[in-house]
């Protein structure tokens, strides 16, 4: 009987076996997590803290749930070494501690990512933490619950940073925002990432922008941050900088790396390695705008990868087709998206592009409607859609959605201009923000 | 120099004018209007009516806004004849009771449709209404207010029936809503309606299906509705079953009409007759799906029509593409919506279909979630999407444009099955019921 083992028990680990399941009933499955808690949306995280979200409903499925599906999950295992010659994967138990060798078929790399964290004096004082796993969201909501502290600080402003200075204020705190570049949402351009800041410094949130975090004070725990312009009380730091895919396993097994230091992947998601495959956050996408890899880890594509891993390693033929970076997230009533390219990725890329920014309602009638700036960047030389961003209220966001569709077709300006989207007066204007942008072209 | 004239100054009818003059500023424009208000959005009624929009809301453009761009609109104006030979139109001006001719160049029509009464008797009594104009709309508000009826009958089941079942209960009127079919919302599949008159029952709407109207009696006023299977009390009707396309005047002057008696017009919106143009309500489209003509008047269909028509009347050349029958509409918190065609119109046309429907919620985050039931009709010789249909609440309704975008672009499930769609536990579960529903087919 064949056995297929899978390192990583999140997203695309989960995914991965559960489809392999599906596909093989008879095939051993085994799954092994590093720490407690499996099968969990990090993206509820945020939410988990702000007491809008309960831990079980960030726990997905349990170790029960996947043994009912004939799947065996082991957690607290380490996986210490893969070697592809004998097709051996060491295991640490860490509850034990304790050394052991699975052998395998078929191996699913999901090892995820890793947060990173500030490089300067006294980055672990007690008080400073990121938000990765279920644990690190119970210990920020612990410290939170016991210290009530009086200055939080989030060093970061993208979509964690951005979701915790919400949650955070509503919670009561007097949060500061720092980004060490030049502006907040820093996945947008700086048009569209200025109207968010705007807005989280109505909502009374102090955003520092060009200020990097230079090091930490405190005696037994956190107190003080520095930058290159001064300190300032902190005795709460979140640090929301991004996150580093976690290959060194991979690497030392000689697991091709490809962009970021992620696992190269072909769209079978398989690796240079016969019968090792890779999903998730620590393994490469192909970008459906330029064909290229990129390293742009999101739980939505954790969850495909695995799936098309799960298939292609239990026998099937799938292949995953691509991201576009598409994002969103809402910060207070603010609701911000993107999809494909921004004007300044295109710079960065050497792609031509010309833009259009609309500002419109997202409804016709008052009491729903809210503003929607809708930005589209396309190419000049077909009029080929290469992304867009959307800052609004009231239903904005998730018209990105339309766009990304639209850009997985590889659609010109000309096929959609006069796209049939759906209208009455509680959902849209008579013209849909997105068909004012498109015409804006026209 | 160059004149256009245009019949009709709703949407198709003020479109065309605007966009003729943006593309030349120097030809003489001229509008005519039948009735007293221009520039409506006729889909604001209902919220008109329910006190949610104000009057100045639903005109979109006055008559002096049209001046201050160099357009002539007069309203209280009828078309009473078209003379091809001479390309000249015959007005009566209302107000005065006299006759008056118009030179053309260019003519586009723009009659729009008529509301479809009930042939029954005394089907003419006051108290009985339609709804299609701000005319009609003050009549209905006036009637609720000087009257306050104790029973509402809303006879057909559509959207605007639909919508007036809401906002009249809302304003806490006891409705009962008569459809001659077998099923609330005759556009969906019977499955999916089910949903929405099970929600109709549960808000208080007494709901009859198979229910034709067949008389009414009154004094003064209406008092009474009769069917086949008996009478019940009514003080105020409203009559929804539909519109017929008002061709009576293009057609006697030779112009070609098509399928449902519309105007035929081809992707630059030309009528059988040189250089005579038709938009809107009373014009035919290429339904994307079939590339055969359809009739499905819609206010976003007009808009887009009477600028395309505006356009090449102007001198430019530009095509409207066609149409996918997309519609939304609100009922209480229910978001109902669809695209493309259903099962039921896939039967009716003779195309082969398999069809799956998921039920999921619309976001991770509980306070945000709501069900959403969404149903995918596919073509099974080329896995081509040809329809949806979405039935929920909490921000379902729209997701009908992601499909919508896919549809225009020729779709076949595997382009689409791994979109990168947006999420975040406010706005989405991490599958997206799109992808959920797609998948279904995997």
């Amino acid at each position: 009987m064949k056995k297929m083992l899978v390192i990583g028990a999140v997203a695309a680990g989960t995914s991965a076996a559960s489809k392999a399941r599906r596909v093989d009933p008879e095939m051993e499955i085994k799954v092994f997590a590093e720490g407690e808690n499996i099968s969990y949306g990090a993206c509820g995280l945020p939410y988990f803290i702000g007491g809008t979200m309960a831990k079980e409903k960030l726990l997905v499925r349990s170790i029960a749930d996947f043994a009912g599906q004939g799947i065996e999950v082991r957690n607290l295992c380490q996986a210490t070494e893969i070697k592809p010659g004998e097709k051996k994967v060491v295991f640490r138990d860490l509850s034990a501690n304790r050394w052991f060798e699975e052998h395998y078929d078929q191996l699913v790399v999901a090892t995820g990512a890793r947060p990173m964290v500030l490089d300067c004096p006294n980055n672990n004082l007690p008080g400073i933490f990121t938000l990765r796993t279920v644990a690190d969201g119970m210990a920020v909501k612990g410290y939170l619950e016991q210290r009530r502290p009086a200055n939080v600080l989030i060093a970061g402003a993208g979509y964690i940073g951005l979701e915790m200075a919400e949650v955070l204020s509503h919670l009561g705190y007097s949060v500061t925002l720092a980004e060490r570049g030049p502006q907040v949402a820093p996945n947008m351009d700086p048009d569209m990432a200025a109207k968010v800041q705007k807005d989280l410094e109505q909502q009374g949130v102090k955003v520092l922008v060009d200020t990097e975090i230079i090091g930490f004070a405190g005696k037994e725990t956190v107190q003080r941050a520095f930058t290159r312009s001064g300190s300032f009380p902190a005795d709460l730091v979140l640090v929301a900088i991004g996150v580093r895919p976690n290959t060194g396993l991979a690497s030392a097994a000689g697991i091709e790396l490809g962009i970021a230091n992620a696992i190269k992947v072909n769209p079978r998601m398989e690796t240079n390695l016969e019968g090792v495959y890779a999903a998730g956050d620590c393994a490469t996408a192909h970008h459906l705008v330029t064909g290229k890899d990129v390293y742009i880890p999101m739980g939505t594509t954790a969850n495909k990868q695995g799936r098309v891993a799960g298939e292609n390693a239990a026998g099937g033929n799938e292949i995953f087709r691509g991201v576009l970076g598409t994002g969103i997230a809402r910060i207070f009533d603010l609701e911000i998206s993107r999809t494909g390219f921004t004007d300044k990725e295109c710079q960065a890329n050497g792609i031509d592009f010309r833009s259009h920014t609309v500002e419109c309602r997202t409804a016709a009638l008052p009491a729903l409607a809210g503003p929607i700036w809708l930005k589209l960047t396309v190419s000049p030389a077909d009029d080929r859609l290469l992304g867009a961003q959307i800052v609004g209220r009231g239903g904005a966001g998730k018209r990105i959605d339309v766009i990304a569709a639209a850009i997985t077709m590889g659609a010109r300006l000309e096929d959609i201009y006069d796209m049939d989207l759906a209208y009455s007066p509680p959902f849209s204007p008579v013209w849909d923000p997105v068909l004012v942008a498109l015409n804006k072209f026209r």
